[in-house]
């Protein structure tokens, strides 16, 4: 599949990464064509992988990333353009962190809204969802590096952009069953506020590769 | 050990009563002595339970439990008297959930400030740890009603407040190796914006018994 990815960041990058050699054909986007660390990660990452712009990488892409930070997302998809973003499903993993006043960072945005849903008002034509958001990007494309299970939570309006989102984490292997649909891409803001307990779980635990396992009776 | 127990709703209850069970002296406080529920809690519970004011509840104990909604702790704690608080642990189980737009609620605090903290700054004589307020009244005092295990947070200023916070959560079933410490109470602030993920997990899981385990690799 052709697939679009936004942002050169740890996140882009591994998500490019792993894309890629399974056999898709990604273009990782930045704000504009040349980004030295796009450039270093097409020619690292093989025959499937080339770099462009927002717009490039959006217009390139049948599915899209976004992987740039939340408080940036907006301003990256406007460069992108809803018209190469129509129709598309388009997944943001993005989180709305500021750290401008250290760590644990805050949210620019939180509790009555939310990134996610910011993206689908504006971009009413995208099929967003909600997704990969709650974890370290290392678990995204390799799941079991926390045994024995864990939970990925998604949402977005789209059943059948879920749909196809839940397909591409399978193929990063990650279970079915793992997986927990919340709904509505209001969801995103539970999903994103989480991030104030996740920050400082990596305190607690001493460990940046930290997720949680939803359990119910 | 005299505890006090502020609020006389489900949490209230369920930790009154589980810990007049356990032996402990308990005194449920509401805004004034007479509170219908706590009598009737209070006639119930056997000859370790009493009721009366806010101010009666925190006087009685030497270990106190805020289980008032977080929107009107502050104000239920200015009713119990910084002079009765002062050199106490105060276990803070509240959260600031708004329920005013329906469900799933919002906070009416978060992301750069939390009730346990506006608690501590209030109250700088108390020795507050936030615990509880992450999981569903029963399973604070039956953790086992989820299998396998699963994590219960707490955070505050003062070592050996967490310590008894630890202790009492240890004698109502709490493996200690589920106990996860996020330090201060700013940890609080992590803790409270949990709830904006778990009242989804409910509504996803369709299950108000839902609680979640910390991984790490």
């Amino acid at each position: 599949m052709r697939i679009g990815v936004l942002g050169t960041g740890g996140v882009g990058q591994t998500l490019a990464g792993k894309l890629a050699e399974l056999g898709h054909d990604v273009c990782m986007g930045s704000r504009e064509a040349g980004n030295e660390k796009a450039v270093q990660w097409a020619a690292e990452a093989g025959e499937h992988a080339s770099e462009g712009s927002f717009a490039d990488a959006a217009g390139h892409g049948e599915l899209v990333l976004n992987a740039t930070p939340g408080a940036v997302a907006l301003e990256a998809l406007r460069a992108a353009g809803g018209e190469r973003l129509a129709g598309k499903v388009l997944i943001d993993v993005s989180n709305p962190l500021d750290f401008s006043n250290g760590f644990p960072p805050t949210l620019t945005v939180c509790n009555d809204d939310s990134v996610g849903e910011q993206i689908q008002r504006e971009f009413p034509d995208a099929r967003v969802v909600k997704m990969f958001n709650t974890i370290p990007a290392e678990l995204m494309v390799n799941p079991r590096a926390i045994e024995p299970s864990h939970t990925l939570p998604l949402c977005g309006e789209d059943d059948a952009a879920k749909g196809e989102a839940v397909a591409l984490a399978e193929s990063l292997g990650w279970p079915r069953e793992d997986l927990l649909d919340l709904g509505g891409i209001a969801g995103a803001r539970g999903m994103e506020m989480f991030l104030g307990l996740w920050v400082r779980l990596i305190g607690a635990t001493g460990n940046r590769l930290v997720t949680v396992k939803v359990l119910s009776a």
